[in-house]
């Protein structure tokens, strides 16, 4: 059985940040050059307004503009998923319908929430945009973010909506990545190709047979991610762990702060681009950007 | 020691839901009628916008369009607190600038958010708003739907910002309202006049010495719900837990669905209105629907 997407959902995805001012104006040049960066680094696909380029904090006008530049920079040569993630279910199909618009290959839907909901009213939410769009669709399982968690009979839901094809989730807190793959595998039909984010275990989630990962961490640093990740698929433990360790002061810092405070800091420091995350998020005090450098300075020759 | 805000957060509040179409446009009349039942009840104060109110998916205009409304319907007697939590700090004091325009006469802060947030970062969001308007800031702490949690030494910081009079926070999970109260009104110097919501263990509240409640039951049945709040602040148990026997069916209803699936029935079956929750969130099927009139009907001659 294969995912009715083709290799879409495969490989690793990169997801940039979104430079934008305060007022929450996107700087479309400025995104155009982190993701033409990506698209010549090689990555499989560029996941552009995923939580690390802050959807939920930009206007659906914003949110229109950065698709634009974000396909219009890739050019037809790496496939662009937006994030259409919002309270509102007619507000997402709004949101779903400007990305194909604009021309993206396919759509992250983040179930966020305000008021905590069932599944059957997720179930609704997703398939209410799905019919709103011919694009294939990624469902994003981030329960730290959307407070939202997909049960694997959810998933299996939503493996009958036709354009349903991927799945972005954590990796388990418990237990190892193959069992889960194989029983979301198993209960989906193969329908949803599931991958994993969470960079800080990007390692674990290669070895452990993932077909694809969401890295934050790769809209800054494609190259360098692309080594780690194909040192964990190919599964040589024992290089993958040695190349990992290098990542690991970087990895504390995602675990601390959470890399959507450490992306910009890294932009900034290789000259990528001016970013702050849009208060009332606030910049990383002076004593960890500087281990932000330190930790890239750990990546130098990947 | 007393509340810089005087008897502003204190009492029971009503929160009423806002009656939207389901592109969500507020039906101002019918929550001008809301409103004046709620003053002509008698309630000490009225909130707008609340976790009830929908406050999270309604636009900036609704949203302004709302708090004008409600402050009309009130028309000075009753204090009107309107909701101005956004995920955005520029958002919030443009929220909260528009609800001091409209006339009303506090504000309802809660700190929602995507990207989980420090306590330095809610700080500073606080203030920041604070800054921008003269009118008296409730501070909401809900953790099921924010997902932020206030620590008493936040409180104590927050204490300090001159406008910050009052907090709505959640019954402790275990131990006791009185000996909570007694810490958090220490750790602030009594600059904070801290009161609950969560309606199903309003009795608890009120019998443990709360001399806020903020109800969301309240905004569609006052008459019944002040009975209830008078007898629990009374001191006498044994008339306010028989009274609360009568509400049990009602808050089971709370507990499995919550109040935001649950009142809109409540305003259909009295007549109060028209209203659905906004989609994502669906309304409840016809055999809870049915239970809602069976509880309803335990309450009746209150």
């Amino acid at each position: 059985m294969t995912a009715r997407s083709g290799t879409l959902f495969q490989g690793l995805s990169a997801f940039p940040l979104t430079p934008a001012d305060e007022a929450g104006t996107v700087d479309t040049d400025a995104l155009g050059r982190l993701v033409d960066r990506l698209a010549e680094a090689g990555v499989a696909s560029i996941g552009v307004l995923g939580s690390t380029g802050g959807f939920m904090y930009l206007t659906r006008d914003e949110r229109r503009r950065a698709v634009t530049a974000a396909v219009e920079a890739a050019s037809g040569r790496t496939p662009v998923i937006a994030g259409i993630g919002a309270l509102r279910t007619d507000e997402a199909v709004l949101l779903a319908r400007d990305a194909e618009a604009a021309g993206a290959d396919a759509l992250l839907l983040a179930p966020v929430s305000y008021i905590p909901l069932t599944e059957d009213e997720v179930f609704e939410h997703v398939a209410w945009i799905a019919a709103a769009t011919d694009l294939p669709i990624c469902l994003y399982d981030n329960p730290t973010t959307t407070h939202f968690t997909f049960s694997p009979a959810l998933f299996a839901r939503l493996a009958k909506v036709k354009t349903v094809g991927g799945a972005k989730i954590p990796l388990p807190a418990e237990g190892s990545v193959a069992v889960q793959l194989e029983e979301l595998t198993r209960e989906t039909g193969g329908a949803i190709q599931f991958g994993y984010s969470g960079d800080p275990r990007l390692v674990t989630a290669g070895l452990g047979g993932a077909k694809a990962f969401y890295s934050a961490l790769a809209g800054a640093l494609p190259k360098e991610v692309m080594s780690l990740h194909t040192a964990s698929v190919s599964g040589d433990a024992a290089r993958a762990n040695e190349m990992n360790a290098r990542f690991e002061p970087m990895w504390n810092l995602f675990r601390k702060h959470g890399g959507f405070r450490v992306i910009p800091e890294i932009a900034q420091i290789l000259g990528l681009c001016s970013a702050r995350p849009p208060r009332p998020v606030l910049r990383l005090p002076d004593a960890e950007r500087t281990k932000v450098g330190a930790a890239l300075a750990q990546l130098e020759g990947l």
